[in-house]
């Protein structure tokens, strides 16, 4: 691999105290790329970038509409969610719909990364199950699809489960690639695999996920339900105080952004027609997030007002323990505005 | 800047997930660099990587044997620490020696960084105090040390304090470099001024600092007495499950080390009259830690069970949250073996 470049500054005082280094790719809806920095056609691991491509079974078999699914449900089916108390009850709620209980999901428990709410749930002398995962939604997600589809279940976060080569099948159909044995796979942290793709080709299947183009009009539709799901509830697609919850919350159906682990992002600017993908080289998720931000801020026209509110995701302020100002994050190289 | 080397790979199953960056210099108790990679001449916060000169004087005023600091509070006064009951309340008690409380500490608060005491605090309805802050035993350090000092401790943190300016002149003198008004400084995530220091002055001082060379007997004294307390005492200079608490535990006075945040490390082999200083480009904890422990490899000599015993610094294992083993990380570039 050659040695990347700098994406990403890190600011203490008046100096730059760490650097990141990244690649990103913009594609438009006919698969030209409008933009690219560092490496963008070596395979990576997009884990829960691609949660909304995953969850394609789960819309275009019916299950999401047979067990009555709304905004909500399919949000957290394509979320990383905080661990808080409505995420992990809304996940419980999609189990109960196929008949199951928390005891169906195989993703593990962590507590809540919502710092307030693992607090609390210490407090009340709980311990987190496997619905404060942050990955809980789209366990239920597969589990409620395996039900509706009448597949048992149980092993459903092997690479040889159906409900893994279902996934896996829309998901290499939407980015051009085949995600068979031949293809680089690790195991995601909640324990289903993951598949080395290009960032390029996870761009191109993100450009269609914005527009619904060359994908025929059933899987433009499940593309257009997704979308206005999590438009219209960004606060379980991700949680309180969320890089993607924020995004979403402000921009609205203008952009569709997801962050996966290890400095992953993929999105979609639907209005532009454009799929994005990038990865911070070291896996941080405060430069992806940086990275992210200075692609937004190139390609979505915002109004004054929302350009003011977007400061904090394109120039977040690190602040110390006493609440003291002491440094800044800023895109650099060719993410610098 | 140029752009840096990858010094360390993360990989999930076989495949390079994320790469970091870094820089890192060994030199002699001359001065003669032995090893180096990257960018050694240019200016770093250390951050807390250099707490043990932060401890200076405290040691050289006599303030430390008048409260009768023992090792495991001169180590707590090195420390960067979980926040563990134990870190807490010695940082209690060293205060009280001087007859000061919690109240006296300008470093701020916060959880535990030590998960299971974190959740224990907030399970017995407690709330995080500044004794908490992983930086309460150098705090703790500084106002026993102006107490003895009959200085005023309120505004210790500024970097126009008398106790800001006796630990400024005693690390100038250290790592060579002058840490007046010219000097970048940021603040530190305790307040504290952190100083933007070469990585082979770094390097120079903790070569210095292991060996008591060219720094006058009574300063040599107060290296040996420092270097001790944290051999004698490596849970109090970070906790459970940390890195240098587990290396000096394994290795004893044979390695001192000491993480600072934004990935930076300071450190001295003894033995060898090496002082080591490195910094991982993207500031990440991880890829310090195996920085670290290539060039402790590569130095210190261990025996086949001592070498067994620190597989785990150099290759960690990545566990996902079923525990399943996902991926490792290991040295690469100039680092590896």
């Amino acid at each position: 691999m050659t040695d990347p470049a700098v994406v990403v500054e890190v600011l203490r005082g008046a100096t730059v105290e760490s650097v990141h280094c990244g690649s990103a790719v913009v594609v438009d809806a006919a698969g030209k790329v409008v933009f690219a920095c560092g490496d963008t056609e070596r395979p990576v691991y997009p884990r829960s970038a691609i949660k909304a491509l995953q969850a394609l079974p789960l819309v275009e078999s019916g299950a999401a509409a047979r067990y009555g699914f709304g905004d909500a449900e399919l949000a957290l089916a394509c979320s990383s969610h905080g661990g808080e108390p409505r995420h992990a009850a809304t996940a419980a709620a999609m189990l109960a719909k196929a008949g199951r209980t928390v005891e169906a999901l195989e993703c593990g428990a962590h507590w809540p990364s919502h710092a307030a709410s693992s607090q609390a749930l210490a407090r009340d002398g709980g311990a987190p199950t496997a619905l404060h995962n942050n990955c809980s939604g789209k366990h239920a997600g597969f589990v409620c699809f395996a039900c509706a589809a009448d597949i048992d279940p149980r092993g459903y976060v092997g690479r040889q489960h159906k409900v893994q080569r279902f996934i896996a099948e829309a998901v290499g159909e939407v980015t051009d690639t085949r995600l068979d044995e031949t293809v680089a796979a690790g195991t995601d942290g909640c324990s289903i695999p993951t598949y080395a793709i290009p960032l390029d080709r996870l761009a191109r299947g993100f450009a269609r996920f914005g527009t619904g183009r060359d994908v025929g009009p059933e899987r433009a539709k499940a593309f257009a339900r997704l979308r206005a799901a999590c438009a219209a509830e960004p606060y379980m697609a991700a949680g309180t105080g969320r890089f993607c919850t924020g995004v979403m919350t402000l921009l609205g159906a203008r952009a569709f952004v997801k962050t996966g682990a290890e400095g992953v992002f993929c999105a979609t600017f639907p209005d532009q027609g454009l799929g994005i993908a990038l990865k911070c080289a070291d896996g941080a998720s405060r430069a992806a997030e940086v990275m992210m931000a200075a692609l937004i801020q190139r390609f979505i026209p915002m109004s004054d007002d929302e350009k003011t509110a977007f400061a904090r995701f394109l120039n977040p302020v690190l602040s110390n323990w006493n609440g003291i100002e002491v440094g800044r994050i800023r895109p650099a190289g060719a993410l610098a505005a």
